[in-house]
């Protein structure tokens, strides 16, 4: 396949021109596992930063049945009627095992996968988390740089991936759907703090009178917190993607918190504290992995869990005694 | 000083028989920077580790002004009274800072400070919570060692220092004062999922009404999390520890959490997973400190940053670049 063996030069430059195929073939690069390729990843994604960064990155998320691929069907075509370019991307670590993303079902966003100023991309899988969301991150610059200005990033909320993307978004909108009045019960820890705006979905046919309600209860729970960092005051809205209600007015909301965010300087500043955050949390983990990793430390790591369990050492004298094994 | 000169041997067996002389020298030579003292200290802790473990751990919590020193003075006597004998240590970082840890005014707490059961040590001084928090760790083994049954642990709350005591302690408390209706306002974020229980304190004369409020309040809010993994229903209460009312109540909180927790097994699977949790993290903390202090690491990170600021670089390419620096 010669087209696989294209120049980074000449995958660079199709990308700048906002050739779809060889911005597929420089994603394909990033989640592969050969050190070759990922060499080549990493010279197209150099050249393609100083194209980068200039987009929303809007970070959705919500349980499954909640209807996300509907939203962000009605929500990505509302945005290409606006004459943006949308690219979807997702992060779910467990797609290698599940071959479940949401984004896999294509046919469950028809209009949005024919359109010309749209780009689905599946999750890369991958077992770890952190793996997972450094293939993202360098594929929202390849999509920024090939000219997508609105990136969707999707996550189905497991473990730990919606507190990875929101490390990786300006925005982060939460879907939920009304329930039986006890909204707040349950909800994952963290989750509604990290929100920038809850959107209660399915709020169409008899629904309407419990998302009426949820919607209330959200509000009242949103002021409960201390303010963003941001200077936001998040937002609780109403949609139905089905019928495309409310699907303007959370693009209206999104546009209000970027205008309020570049004017504070809190857009610019986020996403520098993101790389900072994403440099040392990349360092710290290869930290981690290399130690915990070593055949020697696995086993006096054992001995000295053992040892523990039997009163005979601290934890401290423990960390001690194995991390003088490798210094 | 001859004292100060007493062999491992002579120290340890005098922690044994409940000696509090012997346990304070045992104390400094755990708060001590000369290494000749800590591989001292680490032997008598050595020596002690069978004998500690008998005891409950409880963490006291609460902002400046609900009335800790007064609280615990009347908790520990009537902890005392009951016939057991009770250690109140304290983790406060900043006190080699402010010198002004509550437990350093043992003004506040007259009757427990000459206590022939009572036991009270300041906070350990040290710019690192983690080193604050190891030396507080060390000091329960001791006394528990001295036969010490109720371990108090005192937090002022400044940074994270509430979860490093969650993560040492059986139970935790959190003192609150009942305030103008919006209880939830402001409030540390995790600082209720961790509680066992919350006490209103200064639950007295004027502020009876409020407080009663406030415990409502509380208690609706503690039913909206998950349930925890000790099957412990977190309770609310009243107290007022100047006229001592509800003080033998919170008593019977923790004793009743105490038998529920040794049923399930989750006492003593909740020490071992501290346990392990401290190793980790103790390992983990030394890991990056080496890293991040090694000067060349240092250089090229501030250099690294200026790229990434100046979009030339990736977070994860210079995460790679500095991690090949080292490796």
């Amino acid at each position: 396949n010669r087209k696989k063996h294209r120049s980074v030069e000449s995958l660079v430059s199709a990308i700048l021109e906002g050739n779809i195929t060889a911005l597929s073939q420089a994603i394909t690069l990033v989640e592969s596992k050969n050190p070759e390729h990922l060499e080549k990843a990493n010279a197209i994604i150099k050249h393609c930063l100083p194209h980068a960064n200039k987009s929303v990155r809007i970070g959705i998320t919500g349980v499954p049945g909640v209807g996300k691929s509907t939203f962000i069907e009605s929500f990505g075509m509302h945005l290409t009627a606006l004459g943006k370019k949308v690219a979807v991307l997702a992060v779910d670590p467990s797609s290698s095992i599940t071959k479940g993303s949401i984004l896999g079902d294509k046919t469950r966003m028809e209009d949005l996968v024919k359109n010309k100023n749209a780009y689905i991309r599946p999750s890369a899988s991958g077992s770890s988390l952190g793996g997972v969301a450094r293939k993202t991150r360098e594929s929202i610059i390849l999509c920024e740089a090939a000219g997508f200005d609105s990136i969707i990033i999707e996550t189905v909320g497991v473990g730990q991936s919606e507190t990875a993307v929101h490390s990786m978004v300006d925005f982060f909108l939460l879907l939920k759907l009304a329930g039986a009045g006890d909204e707040l019960q349950g909800i994952k820890r963290g989750i509604i703090e990290m929100a920038d705006t809850i959107a209660i979905n399915k709020a169409d046919g008899e629904n309407m009178k419990a998302a009426k309600l949820a919607k209330v209860e959200f509000n009242r729970a949103l002021h409960l917190y201390p303010q963003k960092a941001s200077q936001w005051q998040p937002k609780v809205t109403t949609s139905s993607a089905i019928n495309n209600d409310g699907i303007d007015k959370i693009w209206e909301i999104i546009s209000d918190y970027v205008t309020l965010t570049k004017a504070n300087q809190f857009f610019d500043d986020n996403r520098m504290d993101q790389n900072k955050f994403w440099l040392i949390q990349t360092i710290e983990e290869q930290l981690k992995n290399d130690f915990f990793n070593n055949t020697e430390v696995k086993i006096e790591l054992a001995k000295q869990l053992q040892l523990i369990e039997d009163n005979k050492t601290t934890p401290f004298a423990a960390a001690d005694y194995l991390l003088k094994l490798k210094l």
